[in-house]
């Protein structure tokens, strides 16, 4: 049905409709501009709609000092600082288990720096390696578009080697003897519950 | 050992030695003061030094629209905004199971009122039951001090019950009836993964 405004204006809809929320990004056969967490976010999404798995980003943690309260108008934050996070970035629930991990990506091409990481992340991932849970890192080589998934007990002999004066990197040659490369896929992105199976399940 | 600044005064420590950091109104006989999101932390804290379970609060989820960067100093946030979850917020590990829930208070004394509860929120652990976690509420009557943990089941009778045209809370004899009443403790304050225990595990 077309109708026209008082204006003689034809009225038209802002945009076309669509059967569920895409970023038109997505649709674009090239990703280099997508960040690994938008990758990853995106990955979850279609796990979440499709019901493989319920697994969320945490948000950022902030402190909030002050907050505004404008009438008639939604509650601004003033003034805030961002927290270091206590946990890992992703945490949720995969045919019954727990799965819990951290993605990182770097520009480097031989190495994976592990300042990246921070002490409580690890003592975090040990906790849930104890308990029963799926811990691991996704490492993303971004100039080369490369991600491992990298199992929580070989980054931990990899801090532990720096811990007790080894190098503050791993070597990508280790990575790709003790991760396993995630094919970069379309929809989803990056399909890494399929090696989680393979390992974990 | 005694011993005494130049000006003569004895010196006193400031307070006695603490085996581990717990917060002083944490002691006080009564707890009137302290919010059930406090009381869940504190538990949580517990579980977590215990190496019972690994559970943590979500972050609030805030948008963060304006960033300053001052020299020397940390970035301040200078305008952000509150962003409804789309999770609940709370979820960990517990023994090997995938736990997830909401805390909510009501000063009601006979009913607990299902507006505290957000669509997005029932069906995020619609989701988690399906896929084999551990869903539930913990509602607190803070007048009279009672908590209880309504498993999700429950809650989603409640809540179709609402959608379907019926009363908009849920009576205080049907929490009774269906949830389970969780004693309040001294350390932990609140140990709801007894119940969790008995109920699903």
């Amino acid at each position: 049905m077309n109708f026209h405004y008082p204006n003689g204006k034809k009225f038209e809809p802002k945009q076309p409709p669509q059967k569920r929320k895409v970023k038109s990004k997505q649709i674009s056969y090239s990703n280099r501009g997508m960040t690994l967490e938008e990758d990853i976010n995106e990955t979850n999404e279609y796990y979440l709609a499709q019901d493989i798995a319920v697994i969320h980003k945490k948000p950022t943690p902030v402190q909030i000092v002050d907050v505004h309260y404008p009438q008639r108008s939604a509650a601004v934050i003033k003034e805030a600082y961002f927290k270091q996070p206590s946990t890992t970035d992703y945490n949720g629930l995969y045919r019954g288990r727990y799965v819990d991990f951290e993605a990182k990506e770097t520009k480097n091409k031989t190495s994976f720096p592990l300042q990246n990481f921070h002490e409580h992340q690890i003592e975090h991932m040990k906790k849930v390696t104890n308990q029963d849970g799926i811990a691991f890192v996704l490492l993303r080589f971004s100039l080369v578009e490369e991600i491992y998934l990298l199992p929580f007990p070989a980054l931990l002999k990899f801090w532990d080697r720096m811990k007790s004066g080894g190098r503050k990197s791993i070597k990508k040659q280790e990575i790709e003897e003790m991760g396993y490369k995630i094919a970069i896929g379309f929809h989803p992105r990056i399909d890494y519950l399929k090696t989680v199976e393979k390992l974990f399940l």
